[in-house]
């Protein structure tokens, strides 16, 4: 499979760069039969688009989607899907002078070791620009998911460097809160001092690290191929893909070091499970609980504290990145977070009714506890 | 690409259950011209094998290697390398009573609601003896990856329930140390506390989750494909298809969390860089700084403190684990870790000299420190 | 996907040399719940073996299947089905002296220009025992297509050198006599005249080529993926990757060059198709008609007549094969086509399954004519 | 793998529809360092293109390529290529009637059966226009192939109906006179005849099967995946996925039916090969001859003559296509065939550089003689 690609039955391929002419992907192996019109992409796009707020990168895109083909009168034809998004709001000259310079903490480095060039403007393939047609992606599947399983993907924000939203006792997310400000944040006592410590950070000219949760709910057991199509292990893949992620968790994650044996383990009754530290998942297939991932972002890198690097030349430089970035790439990475895990659903979906036929649970399903 | 299959182009695909005839592994995609012989496999092969110490599980498996195909006079010749290794120590009575059961913490109930069928043996295809098929493979991409580039993928024990290893300030690892003992330990001075602790851990009938580092060492830069093939993402899910792990790391890992932009990005000078709070990995690609993984493992879910489930019926039932198993499944998987990890470098290595040629490095490698 | 492997979700991986110690294969994505028992695998081995009568090379395989892992209690489980067969009458030292010759219309010049090293033993892995892996998967593959669809694939000697059975006007197959002779020849008329040929061809120690015809009846229509994973598109690699075939035809095959657009396209009435020109498939998509295939195979290049080639060195020499050999590899190709074929419609029986459901056919099946 | 794509390392995966918005492809794995501008697609896709003669559809597209990525200042950087055609000459009201209709001989059927939706206009995904994008990927490989190894990809038309060129008795091609008439035609002498052929076939309403070849000189020894991935089971399945194929055939092809082994087997001599009854491909891997390859396309199915089919209704109707089409698709074929060839070739010289390493030959090659 193309390095481009994701998904094995439902295949995603992205292309573009951040300040070439265009961004797109192609989606193949979508059913038959579910309806998609260009403003099913808004609302997710939106959710992830900079420059809705002081808190995120002042790059404006309209991010208008154009279906190129795969569907047919407004329903997929099970050909491949085409979508494409012109880049309208690409400032190249804010790159130029760093044509020749390795920003610190930054693929330029990396992209220039692997290929002896690079396209520099706003970090070419790189950018995060390229997570929108993940996002875009993410829609189809999220809306089959949902139609066919009624299977629910929703992200929050659940950290952001030394803050926490708190939470109820029963860890229950409110998502009326978590949509109601620009950081999925869904804690409404907290929402002040979250925008104090990010405009504080904003005016240092630094930036800081977060961590995203998603939850996916109602996703049948059985769903996950062992021993290497395993669903957390490509949770963990599509997840650690995203731009600036640094760790990935499922379930109880890296606290399990310090539980026993005895707390860990999820017990079973009739009635259900009595927790979920497994997060949904045990042996790679889902077991019917909520299916739960957590990752750790990075602070972004573009900031306005000057840093020592390099250049082609292998001279030290100092750079200092004056273009529009985000104080806190996390924020942004929430509806990112939400569309890869849904795209990895989708394609255990149809892998599992490939092998398995489309039956459906075989015995009762036994219902689960949130974190 | 099958689901028991592992690796683009260096392609392992291991069979097999715990108390099936045989388990075994086909490589295919290795280079030609490199020499292996049965007794390449022991060493990993002893360092992951149970019944060594009172402290793992203790089944006894000799683990013979037969090498079926692939290797003539000594040297791979570029076709199929099957490995083959007859179980001979399983004892299925041990199960028996468990074969309507589902044992809490395993995937029991997910095979059975995948497949409405299981070898419940020994946790068949879901037991961690598959395992002895990753190093096994490993085994090979180490050796093709030291001869080659010079490349050495090592892993201790970084944390074991409440415990963790002094280091030096530097990070350095001690291997010596590591070497040593049986739990991967690189501090000896506490090697004592810990054999304490699992010996009252396993007397009291539980178990404890740990924490595994690994260190791939002079790994060129640009290897690693964005961007749903990037190295990190590639390493994230062959380490999360372990059995029992529960979060990957990826140099400063969960820790970017809390970390500025000013402190995490990796400044450059023209002797190498400053830190690697990357973990050696930039947009995907390798920089040539150390590779830095890090995973949590949970505690065995096979205990003697007993717990509740259900079984095929979904009636109640007590379950308490009688066979022969670990207190603490992480000390064995340093050399899984460590597997899986070359496993990722050798199929990056060879997708990289497939689309970029077998150039080396196109500038002077900047050199790293250590995390 | 490894090129030893076949097959997007119903993946046969084989290995294994003519020589080595064993041949055999891994077949993974297998649905769960079919009988396999290694008395299934008996009578089409006997069909594809050797050394049944003086027409195929002497030598005498049992060709005992093991069952390595995947199946419990005589039911495949959903795991990796691994089968064995232990290579017993390799007589090697008969290619002693082909150590270092490269034998004329063999793989022998091409495996050492590649790799740099080749296991010259009875052609290595490029032998035609590679293919008992083939048909033993492509068991498995009839027994599910048969048993869920009806499906039943079979296929016959259609030309030997200039040699044709005769058939009746509407291209009915008499399967009866098929299985009555050692040529998988339709036609009892000429079965002495074909002995005949054969008998005299050996004595000369030449060989000569075939052609083999498949049918697949009761394929439902839908079956096939455009544009890349066309169904006529992947018979056409799976019956050219057979050994010696150099021609792969759909229905009128190259006989369509000659036809015109009014005689070759089939026209439908309610009642059905009237004519089969396409071989079941139009635009890469299963019609519900019969699948038909026909292989063009070469002479085998083993024979006694001496033959001019180079060794290692470069130097002239004479090469006469002197090991046990065919007179004509196409008679026993028959059930190795039919395997291949099995295996493709399984492969994308599954993929069909995955992206449109297991609905059936959408509308009546218009039933067809045989070519 | 989708089952768009194509190509295991250097991916192409097209998309569109005949009368959708666009059509367009994305390549990935392409080498950085290529020059690649808009003007290099202009030739081949001219060749392609309809609407140049009046023995082609009157189609007229303009087929302007736009480079939408992966290109940067004229040099592929190594990430996604994607290119973009506008379908501007899509006259879709032609098909209105068709849209309830079955045409015989066509793709609507199957994929009605398939999908339970389909696209009519134009033919929809399984129109031939969708191979603009395989031509256009086709330039970029041949471009490498050339540049790095001075492959050429070359083909001609063989036969039309019951005409065939007369060839020397070398069976060398006359490029020029290929490259001098709008037929592919490799003999000046029956140009004419051709042509009076082709305008009664057209004044008839009917259409002509044909055959075209294709030849790829300069390949190195070496090239191929034993045993699924054998570069004659590659071109099998690129060549028969090109609409209207039928037939492939790789060296002698069918003719090997009746040769004996002492003619078919290609002798060498210290000089090189004495004959390339193989193809230039033995055991799947290129023996360093020339590749040769040949075609058998099917007469259209689009014609004036009246045909019967049946509608969604399952009633009986007349159709008779009065779109523009074709007498003969194999003419426009030869390009596309020429694509497909390089197609393969580029992905299979990556993935021997990937396994082999970029050595070249390992030993000096052997010339080989044209069909």
């Amino acid at each position: 499979m193309s390095s481009n690609s994701f998904g094995k039955l439902f295949t995603v391929t992205t292309f573009g760069e951040s300040h070439g002419p265009a961004i797109g992907c192609v989606i193949d192996g979508c059913p038959p039969g579910v309806a998609i019109a260009p403003d099913d992409f808004r609302r997710d796009l939106e959710r992830r688009a900079t420059g809705k707020s002081r808190y995120t990168s002042q790059r404006h895109e309209t991010d208008d989607v154009e279906i190129l083909s795969g569907v047919y009168e407004g329903i997929t034809t099970g050909t491949p899907i085409a979508l494409l998004i012109r880049n309208t709001d690409a400032r190249s000259k804010d790159y130029a002078e760093l044509a020749d310079v390795f920003r610190p903490g930054h693929a330029d480095y990396t992209y220039w070791q692997k290929y002896g060039i690079r396209d520099h403007r706003g970090g070419g393939r790189a950018s995060a620009r390229e997570t929108t047609m993940r996002v875009a992606a993410g829609v189809i599947a999220k809306k089959w998911l949902r139609e066919k399983f009624h299977i629910v993907v929703r992200g929050w924000l659940a950290q952001l460097g030394p803050l926490t939203p708190r939470l109820t006792e029963s860890g229950v997310i409110d998502w009326d809160q978590v949509n109601a400000n620009a950081f999925f944040w869904p804690d409404a006592a907290t929402v002040a001092e979250l925008q104090k410590y990010i405009d504080v950070l904003r005016k240092s000219g630094d930036s800081i690290g977060a961590r995203v949760n998603v939850v996916a709910e109602n996703v049948p057991p059985g769903w996950g191929e062992p021993i290497y199509g395993k669903l957390d292990g490509e949770l963990a893949a599509a997840l650690m893909s995203i731009n600036a992620v640094k760790g990935v968790e499922i379930g109880a994650g890296c606290a399990a070091v310090t539980q026993r044996g005895s707390e860990h383990r999820d017990e079973m009754t009739a009635a259900g499970f009595l927790s979920n530290h497994a997060g949904g998942i045990l042996g790679g297939i889902s077991t019917g609980q909520h299916i739960l991932a957590s990752i750790a972002l990075k602070p972004a890198s573009s900031i306005l504290v000057p840093g020592r690097s390099v250049n082609l030349a292998g001279e030290a430089v100092e750079v200092r990145t004056k273009g529009r970035h985000d104080p806190c790439v996390g924020i942004r990475a929430t509806p990112i977070a939400e569309a890869m895990v849904a795209l990895v659903l989708m394609d255990q979906a149809l892998r599992h009714r490939a092998q398995c036929g489309d039956v459906g649970a075989i015995m009762p399903r036994i219902p689960g506890t949130m974190r």
